[in-house]
């Protein structure tokens, strides 16, 4: 019984909601991978995907879930919008939420925004990003991937590497992955980890080559250079000999350890391309496969919990 | 029987046909606050929003209503297009209506631009704005919310208050209000009044205060910087001291008066937080929501018609 | 029976395939005349729309074309997305590839990008148009033009005129046309001619008057003036006294002759407005209208070229 109303962050769900979610997804792969790709359990619904950050990959993701589930999608750009005529997060939340949509996805720059915006609309939320806070969407993609590489979820050991700091798409996988009792490590320069990463119920190593001995996952992230101010911004070709992904450092890994990337790749610099294409360790492509599979999971378990009456 | 072929401004309907359209109004009200939100009478047939100048809410709520009626909607900013290459807007209103579509909804930045282009194609055409001219599904929407409130659409005083010359909602709404028989107000500086607004059938108020007076509606406007070119340009602060919505000011209209505005909203500028958000006399919110409603029984009653040969 | 997987130029098709597709848009363009202008024949498909070059014309055609066979479509604007963010072109189209459209629509602004990107996914590509290399929905929408005004689409005179070195849509109309066994004339001043232009099957002039002596059909191409860097660029006033087509030198073609464009137009610069507001000579209208039924011909047709299974 999944009795959420909204998804704003790995952090609320239990074990069996994240199983539930899994279970649901699989069927949404087999969907997807037919020629009629469409099952109509959002019909006569209405999602908004309000997106203040501009992200194609996450935002396609979500529209296709959308449609192939039947729902009314419409797409809205806010990073260049009536945000600039002066009206804030609140009111375009307000606005939106009196069309009456059923589902409302929305990515924000600023941590927190998401959760503020769910509390007031009487719609159901799903976090697609906010600041450096939390992904839950893609932390459940990557966990369908794993499980379905690994054939469990759960005593496994994950490296993820790299700008730990900027990323969201860590703290939702470390939530996740702790919560199902797997051993998380994370890989980086001291600069790119966030201050509180002691508390975080992760492993902390500075070099790639001690912590990817023996892991089964290596969870790459992007090196997030628009995000980095001012600060310590390493050259591409430094960070790629110290953090880069290649050969050499992956075969410290154990031989069946299955390598990640959330995307879109910096090829060169966080991975290299050899790692990044080759067909037995790169589950890069699946990810975006599983991505599409579980937004429509996770719409269909939300959309079972709107009201008749939304108004 | 709603005979019109095009809705281009306020002025060209009778009493009849706005009660016509907000009659239909008040089922779609309903349709849109149940889980299923569609009624598939514009099924089949093709919308096309074109968009010469930005607008996310009201292009986002002309969206909802035509996918909410089951017609393939498409959407087109021009701002940004083809009318770089040095296309003029009657070539792209011709190019576009080769496309065989049904409905299109038009914004532009010129008075009068709008009915150029309908004369120029055979579908329905609907003006979502053109210059300083009419907006009047605006104007619309805002008699539905106040016959709600009201119980009555006649014999009720207005006050409209703010940026009355480069309004184009103010002047759809003073048609439609005079045309159902209102007395209608406008409180403005001189500087924001246009020249001619002593034959426009109102009474003209340079004092909040004393405009305010036993009303039963306050309609605020959007203070529109973007349009002021170089002449009168009052600072924020001193715009609110004198024309700002505030509690004290509204103190003066009817106990039950109500307080719309047709967003985005400048917070602080034109109108005060408090009363904005206050439950017992904004209704703002449900402008918006009457606003998809209002669309979706405009574009009903046009496709009604559509001839079955569109070309 | 048309047996390709993808459509990336007029290059791969044989006359029966040209045949094909136009006797199927004919069906396609009368459905689009009727008020309920859908077929169902893509329903559960999924269209994605990836142009790396801003087009509003040619995605809109796309857009509705997919909308009324009943595809899901998504547009993606790449122009201004994640190729910012330092992803490739390939990494792009395996990611897309990896959400299991069906239909992948693609402009590039690189001759060749669109083929590249073909043999990476395992979905249908078309070609939008590919830098200076093919635009064979423009040519195919050209070809049903012309047949429908001359009963033929072979043993026809067809002079295209203007700027032949940065045109698409001449080199996919010549190798159409010659394929279809029709003389083909290019009239152009020597700067805009491409340096192969002699082993391309046509007649070459410099003089519009003796290039249009009796010709059934006269193309005219837009002038790219966004695409000549640095090097000859005519005056817009010296360029339409040489090669603008007027009522003057139109005369030197057949009485019957038509006129195309492929729009936008520069008018005034390639075209005399009342040449291109001719209704008994020009056909550019027309030419938007097939647009969208030969679109829909294309991708009815290699749609039913999928296997069941796609991934």
């Amino acid at each position: 019984m999944f009795a959420h109303r909204h998804l704003l962050g790995i952090e609320a769900l239990g074990r069996a909601d994240i199983e539930t979610i899994l279970d649901l997804a699989e069927d949404y792969v087999a969907l997807s991978r037919q020629r009629d790709k469409k099952r109509a359990v959002l019909k006569g619904l209405t999602q908004i995907n309000i997106f203040f950050e501009n992200s194609t990959r996450t935002q396609a993701s979500f529209e296709l879930a959308g449609k192939r589930l039947g729902a009314d999608v419409m797409n809205m750009s806010l990073a260049s919008s009536s945000i600039k005529k002066g009206e804030t997060l609140i009111d375009t939340a307000v606005t939106l939420n009196a069309m009456h949509p059923d589902l409302l996805v929305v990515r924000h720059q600023h941590s927190g925004a998401v959760a503020l915006l769910a509390k007031k609309v009487n719609c159901s939320v799903i976090n697609a990003g906010d600041g450096r806070h939390e992904h839950p969407t893609q932390a459940l993609l990557d966990a369908l991937t794993i499980r379905r590489h690994k054939g469990r979820l759960h005593r496994l050991t994950v490296a993820i590497c790299g700008d730990i700091n900027h990323s969201r798409v860590a703290r939702s996988n470390i939530t996740l992955l702790n919560r199902m009792e797997n051993r998380v490590r994370v890989i980086a320069p001291p600069t790119l980890l966030p201050t509180g990463v002691g508390r975080m119920g992760v492993e902390v190593f500075h070099d790639m080559r001690k912590g990817l001995e023996g892991v089964d996952v290596v969870m790459m992230l992007r090196l997030q250079q628009e995000r980095m101010q001012g600060a310590f911004i390493p050259s591409n070709r430094e960070y790629f000999h110290r953090f880069g992904l290649d050969e050499e450092k992956l075969s410290h890994a154990r031989p069946d350890a299955i390598v990640m990337h959330p995307g879109p790749m910096n090829r060169g610099v966080e991975i290299d391309p050899n790692v990044a294409d080759d067909p037995k360790r790169s589950v890069i492509q699946e990810q975006v496969e599983m991505g599409v599979a579980v937004r429509m999971a996770v719409m269909d378990l939300l959309a079972r919990n709107i009201p008749n009456m939304a108004a």
